[in-house]
């Protein structure tokens, strides 16, 4: 058993690693880790503070997972490999640093990722084509991402990175699952569609669940898993920064990712900003959703 | 575009009207307007702060409804009108200041009104009364509103406020959606059949959604438009004043607003109750429930 | 009327007994027991102020229950009898106590228990067994509650109480409703059906629910009732000492509740922490479930 | 020993009377009284729940109070005389029933009450007059409470009570210890030395510390003593209505209050309005203040 | 009188501007401003929301202050400008949009600056120094904020801001009050020499207050304050990015300013992070910070 | 430097050890170590999650200490020892597993520990006798913690660990500093002098501030230091267990503890209660008062 003995020792006691698992040593095929910045949100920061309060929520989790039948800390080795060492305050330093810390993690493990606000996927993705060729994206959130510029022409924030990794051809197919609230012009509509991005919003998981499950299922080839915790709805996961109401339940999304049946080469789940939780409930649950994932891609990859 | 521009100024910044509106100057089709008395509740105060806080909750509204296909700030050159000068401890006074204040208003737009507790839905319907004669009126609530008196025989509460806009001839049929909690007595049943209120309580929503739907759409005349956010769930609400468990989703709420076709004339969310709140969830729902009643307006007024 | 009358005393007034009812006197059928304790926890603990916080949350309930249609409060002649006495840090010493205590309760009332942790309903179940039998157990958790110790061999926790339930033959036909969240092995499973407990997990409510109430409508004999609060989705209830995400909603454990033709001997609403709690959400949930059982007991009573 | 043994009885069980003292049956020399209505608020509302609140912050005194030497509980015999029944909304009906209210207990009783917001002063001080006479007034406060009216002439407010007490003669000399914070005008300064009242600003207390006891010792007849929160520092009492910063420490105030040598017929501690505490602090300190002066009545009396 | 009258609309109605000010026009003295920037920060964000917080924990500001004998509002005909428009994530652009803003302030307007972060002041002082020349600055803090550069050469930080101002020649004098914490190496006191900075650490506060007082008195020509609310105790200042245990009270640093016989051409509150805050306590506090300084600029100019 | 660099890796980022110093290797001078037991308190649980709280508020403390002119963490090679595995529910199990371990970190190091409620004292001052021998004890709190049994004849709680400590002769002088709040009895003062412990009252501390430090200067030979963050008041540390209003400030707490000259051969602080934190404003006293002690024992051990 690769976690501290819950029946020896308490899981309120000891270090905070994610899941109370040992620290990596190289040999581990996916590995927990943090990119603690915020300076990409263009409303509500905190999620600088997400991995430590991820690896605080995370002390529940045991090694068994009945609904996916896997044991993904025990299956995958898995173990917390720390914090990118991040720059605040300069975004486009801070991109370079995690791609550059990402492109040695993608090519022995399976990176599950905690952010962070969502500007941080975009140099991960640089990292996996790099490393890996393009993969298909999912994309759960509740927005679109891919608007073109804020404040004066700046490329990089939390709303702008899908945009810019279609625009370097980094990513194969791109699913959103869960995309709602109020949008800046009925342009956003049809950009989606220029952009080639398939979307399921948020009437289509509450109304077409099997439909979405079945289409994910087609995908070939590597895929990637963006979860921005908004995509849940703000009585499930206040702790964000830009929240939408009217979201996903977290059974809901537990089990659209409890039915992913394709080859997940990394992850991870961000916004999720501590300063707004309340009892943990935020952070708790996106410790479970990556402990969801993680469970899945050892179920995915056994013989 | 009528909101202060996201792209150049964040919106976090600048003062806080609703939605980072203009101020009304009178021209404009339909106005945000605060009515923060508290003073009918009979158990948690704090909706007078419910104004406030709804506009600072409204900074992430963007100008284009996908779900409802409506701009509907630029297509009802949607205002701010600032709060009503209500008197605290003293609710008829106040009551009289808010049926003039309203008089105004109902001539020349269409109020969007935040409460405040639900006791101020009786002057607004004297009002609108005034202006426009009989409107049917759709009211969101877990509770009937309509019990005589209270504390030694006093005629206005938030408790009371249906039964004195029926004995005073206000409305036309009246609807109510999402009625749940234990009850006075058994009589409270009947009460219902004798004022002529059409009951849809949580279990017809649960149960019946379609049939509510088709209930509603066969309205005639103006309708007036109650909310009390206490017909959400507390986990989706918990900042109001009488709570009861076990009720409507956010995402519930929000399609039947969108499914409205009918001729919304004003509306109110009420008893919004902001010590109570945590991260805002109450107030973000609050102003996206007012912002899809005015994307149903900027709909249903289009030829 | 046995509450103190809500339309002279205003329901945030006078000394907080649970739903300002009378204490007890000796000829009542039911009445509300508080037991605080929280040592059996393995995780938060803080569920010792469970049942002050569910009194307070109480204030709101009314007498009639129109979707039981019934009034426990006058048909049970409900009283509130106070809390048992337990000893902080000692279990073993509480347990007696609480054996000792609930033996006189079952002789004469119905007791509708406020926890304290998952502990309790082990010695609850002795003092049943004593006066009444073997009853019938219908279980709401996320979790089994079948572990058999603890921290080197220690048998007593809020983690174990079931298996020694069962060793001990105190109970008849066990059902576990609500069970999800990771386990610490695979064979959890098998030993669910090693001890002859009947699982219906989250997954059997979400998508099984009518077969659930169709099972549990066929018991027979005397039934106990013991619900963890966690079986509730943390946005729900996050009072609680070991959360597990992706839970019941609020409406469909009353619903479930509502749904029980079976004769109550008891029951016990536990694990409510209220320094996790945020606006009484929680304890207003747990004060209604207590009700809800009170009015299915009341109406389950009548000839 | 009248309080439920603590040795016995945890002091988180049992229902939360003031301090675990027994219910009032009319020989008692002294009773905790709760007076929840906040309609007289003219910023923030809640204190209404502030003897809830206090009642489950006193669970932690004990018998003998050290700085004092003084047994309060047994020595005075205390007991709890729950609350008077407020009228919600209507603060003229308020006062009639707390006048009439309190006019029972201080023919018998020292009433030691809490609020509720500061109009309830009023009453009570019509109250003491009618029975016992005019008396000296102690008002602990950041605010003068003296002006005239408000909102279009209203007479009766947390803010004008004072006022009304003088006009009415009620009261002989009154003292104002800790006034800060800003004033609508100059005037306010005038209007002090023409209502003959003799104020102690906060820098009086944080300079001349001991000129303020000195002065107060000479008091001579009959004492009322009404406390404001808000005289305490927002850090040290953040739940109140209308805080302002730079205010008295906590052990200033108790200091203060320990120092007084005079007759003390009753007291008030008003304005705790617990929606805004956190951990009780507040609370916790409101049930001291009121314990502390509890024990120098029981001291003074003393031949 | 240039508030909203408090005596007509309550004070919890109507838009949130600073204390409740009307907008500017031109012609005003003096203007509140916000610069809501917080990418600047080591450590917790949230400073962005200040400005919208400390407007809303205005509301309870009266126009005058008895303790400076001011009318600061009508005296400087007090206004709300609004925000500067900065670019969340990129400091730079930020600081030039700020340095631009406010050198057209200075020209006509003592600015009473609401931060953000502390980086703000840095381009606060640029504009000073060329609309004004050269002027003292009173610094108040617990940290020196003179550190080089962070994170491989980062120049612009909230804990650089003064090192920059110092090598750039913006300030004259520069008395730092308030200092305390941890350093990074006992180098930094020999800094504060080398720098020919003037502190007073909390000590000096503590034990030789008077002392201070009589030092700042000697400062000639124009003065600049910059206070960042960490200065305060977390006790009284939760609400901030790097709090450092062991500080002022609210009383101690609202003296200080009272104080201050010196020309304050400007001034600005710093780091006040909302999310951190509880019941507002720490918006409130800086809300009045900034009226104790505009009492004094208000006297001060007079002849 | 033995810190990660704070200038390279911001100090949210990276796993959470005390003050992001290393684990222990078994060659250091002190090490912090967490002790999470909290079954051992009477009113408020919660201080099991202290040592988690307590590191995760200790990522803002810098190497250098300027008000004792001392670099703890490397002058000591300080580290982070992990947890004692307590057996929660279970005390006198848990008591031989801490006596256990700190019997071997007392013969290397110096423990530098985090609780847990104050019952842990007991097993480390039994730890301490055995390996070092009788050693003085300076007890900072509100509380004496002599009293005899609790409920029912219990020993072992955490306000008898000092008579038990008394009574089993494991300390020589014991001092205690802040004591304040209502007693059992008159008696508690007497058994004090009985017990032969020296009382430092909370008005020696205020009013006989230097008095206090003279005579703990004579105190001769090792000295154990137990602080429980009750000793300050609520307003600076809310997150606590058996909370008394009027206490000691951050401030002076600190002074206090930097003055000592004394030879301390080990310390905890201990009933930092997180579930009732804010802000983690008593969290980051926590941290700051054992860097205190750190840096005064690393001054005292100089030559």
């Amino acid at each position: 058993m690769r976690q501290i003995n819950a029946f020896e020792s308490p899981r309120f006691t000891q270090i905070s690693t994610f899941a109370r698992l040992p620290t990596c040593n190289g040999k581990e095929k996916a590995a927990f880790i943090g990119i603690p910045f915020d300076d990409g949100v263009v409303y509500r920061p905190g999620a600088r503070f997400g991995p430590m309060a991820i690896r605080d929520g995370s002390r529940l989790l045991r090694p068994y997972n009945p609904f996916v039948d896997s044991e993904p800390f025990d299956e995958l080795m898995m173990c917390d490999d720390g914090d990118v060492n991040v720059v605040p305050g300069y975004i486009e330093d801070t991109m370079r640093r995690i791609e550059e810390h990402l492109s040695q993690e993608f090519v022995n493990k399976i990176p599950l990722i905690a952010g962070g606000d969502h500007s941080i996927t975009l140099p991960v993705l640089r990292a996996l084509h790099k490393v890996k060729g393009k993969a298909n994206l999912i994309h759960f959130d509740s927005h679109y991402d891919f608007w073109d510029t804020y404040f004066g022409g700046k490329k990089y924030t939390h709303g702008t990175w899908l945009r810019r990794a279609l625009e370097e051809d980094r990513v194969n197919n791109v699913y959103q699952i869960g995309i709602r609230g109020s949008l800046f012009s009925k342009e956003d509509l049809s950009d989606a569609k220029k952009l080639g991005v398939h979307v399921f919003n948020i009437r289509d998981v509450k109304y077409n669940y099997n439909k979405i499950i079945q289409e994910l299922r087609k995908l070939n080839g590597p895929v990637y898993i963006s979860l921005d915790i908004d995509v849940v709805d703000p009585a499930f996961a206040p702790a964000t920064g830009t929240p939408e109401v009217g979201g996903l339940t977290s059974f809901e999304v537990m089990e659209l990712l409890r039915s992913l049946e394709v080859n997940i080469v990394g992850m991870d789940v961000v916004e999720v900003s501590p300063p707004y939780d309340h009892s943990e409930i935020t952070a708790m649950l996106a410790a479970n959703l990556i402990y969801e994932v993680a469970s899945v891609i050892s179920r995915n990859l056994r013989p």
